[in-house]
């Protein structure tokens, strides 16, 4: 009896010393994600996150009158659409997977190709953007919100110090200021916190593993990653193993810089197993066979299937929670 | 000061007897709104909501991944969704304007032309819709749902009974169901239910005259509207009045009974005021000019700007309230 209460008390030890070992080296990778997502240029007051969400779901500012941010990014499916590549106005496909909204605040930029500064340039440009609303001009949004009354009060409320509120910058400011709340905390921050039991062994096992195969040197930070740019490809060209229909030449596109061919923003991975499919082309649906790519192209190696099991593991813990705040609706100004 | 206090008093007492007899016209026309819409056919049980209300925001079952039923009936928009006529797969047109969900419950038939026997039928129907979802068969639908594991454990809960439960009809009771809570009462019911009080001079003003210029002969009960059919255009064709692009010849095309020439359904007058474009094509934005519309072709009355401002007062108060069940959004299985 004596022995037993021995081993059991051992077993506990040794398992709190690896939680603690464990908590300690994640803390050196990884950051508990904040509440929101603040920024210098846009401080955040409820009357613009209010704004901004209704016009998250504002599609009378398309072209085709069926496109809003909400159409590529819903809520229902964590923010995002669940296609490999999203359909705009008229149904238009855009040239790369459509990235969840949730938590996109806290990257060094937006897009795939990092070509759009932070959360307020994305919602600028897209209303303009071909595939996406397809307005023909800025003029032409800031004319169909001023014919909505009461999106004349809403913006007064939101910028009470212009004297001309309805224009695209506080448009794109509102949106950003929304979109910069959507932070989904998952156990993981629990974990991170201190909570060594919110993980079950096999989700500490992956990311042990997470961690010393490599993955956290470019996934890491509050995101796990949309801090920096990599090559995608960097053992053998990604297309070796993704469903890639064309190759994309990545941020060379945009810089024209050599060393920025097949270049992308390496994404973030919270809530990653609930936005499939997965890399900027959607070309991979399952998780377990993306994982197996990355490390295959990424980290030269040839992870067992155990590995993956364990990592896959780990990433489901990043499902994070929604607050009442994300799933309500809005309902928007019809005069 | 006596002199006062009797005027005072007798006004009181005029406008009480003014609203008492009001109020009791009203109620021979109209009734209060249910809490929900039973279904003899499709028992309401929470599971069945819930899983509805999934459903009723799954695109995933469509043929190009974007179209839901929210897609033509966003809740923002009160269950409508702004456009002349509706853009469903691909962006393809459809033939008529796209309904408010909410109530539609309530109503004898489903679309325009009450070719959809109710929710139910027109949640199954809409599926293959070539203008709608698109998708190539029952059984693609069905089988898109059973590979989503989530789908088949909330199928199971919903019909306990059934040893296959993902299948297009239970589909379209759990859609069904949660459409029959779409219940969205207004400041009208409180009206009916003897609170005179509840509506403004205007309204009462505007109720009065709704009824006795003849609006009511069609637009009554819970829903004003929804349960009888009319031919549009009974003095003068409607296409002299609206923006109509084409004619639309109505129920004939369903029925091919000459009596049934440009015969619709009475739409309901619920939340009129808050989803825009009227009648069958969206030809209107107005109301104030839809209501003067109407009473010009089928009334044979050329209403005053009074009347109109009058009776655009009343509709208003059909504005509805919607439930935090309504405006909470479900988060879909991914997996």
């Amino acid at each position: 009896m004596r022995k037993i209460a021995f081993f059991v008390l051992l077993n506990i030890s040794f398992s709190f010393a690896g939680d603690v070992s464990l908590l300690s080296k994640a803390r050196n990778y990884f950051d508990v994600l904040p509440e929101v997502f603040p920024s210098d240029n846009n401080t955040l007051t409820p009357e613009k996150i209010k704004l901004g969400k209704m016009l998250f779901y504002e599609k009378r500012i398309s072209i085709d009158g069926t496109t809003s941010c909400a159409k590529c990014h819903p809520i229902t499916l964590y923010g995002t659409d669940g296609l490999e590549k999203s359909r705009g106005n008229f149904s238009k496909e855009n040239p790369r997977n459509a990235p969840t909204i949730f938590n996109a605040a806290g990257q060094i930029s937006q897009h795939w190709r990092g070509d759009r500064k932070d959360v307020e340039d994305q919602a600028k440009r897209s209303v303009l953007g071909k595939g996406s609303f397809g307005a023909p001009s800025y003029q032409w949004v800031e004319e169909k919100l001023r014919s909505i009354k009461g999106y004349v009060s809403l913006f007064k409320e939101a910028f009470p110090e212009d004297k001309n509120p309805v224009n695209i910058d506080n448009f794109a400011k509102a949106i950003g200021a929304w979109e910069r709340t959507l932070s989904t905390p998952s156990r993981f921050d629990e974990f991170l916190k201190g909570h060594v039991d919110a993980l079950t062994e096999k989700e500490k096992r992956g990311l042990d593993k997470f961690i010393s195969i490599g993955c956290a040197s470019c996934h890491n930070g509050a995101l796990l990653g949309g801090n920096s740019y990599q090559k995608f490809g960097i053992y053998e060209p990604y297309w070796k193993y993704t469903k890639s229909k064309s190759i994309d030449k990545g941020r060379y596109n945009v810089t024209k810089k050599k060393e920025d061919m097949y270049v992308f923003k390496v994404p973030q991975l919270r809530n990653v197993a609930l936005t499939p499919p997965y890399f900027h082309d959607g070309s991979v649906k399952d998780l377990k066979k993306a994982i197996w790519i990355m490390g295959k192209v990424q980290l030269g190696k040839d992870l067992s299937k155990q590995d993956v099991e364990d990592i896959y593991s780990f990433l489901k813990s990043l499902n994070g929670r929604l607050s009442e705040d994300i799933t309500t609706l809005p309902t928007l100004p019809i005069e």
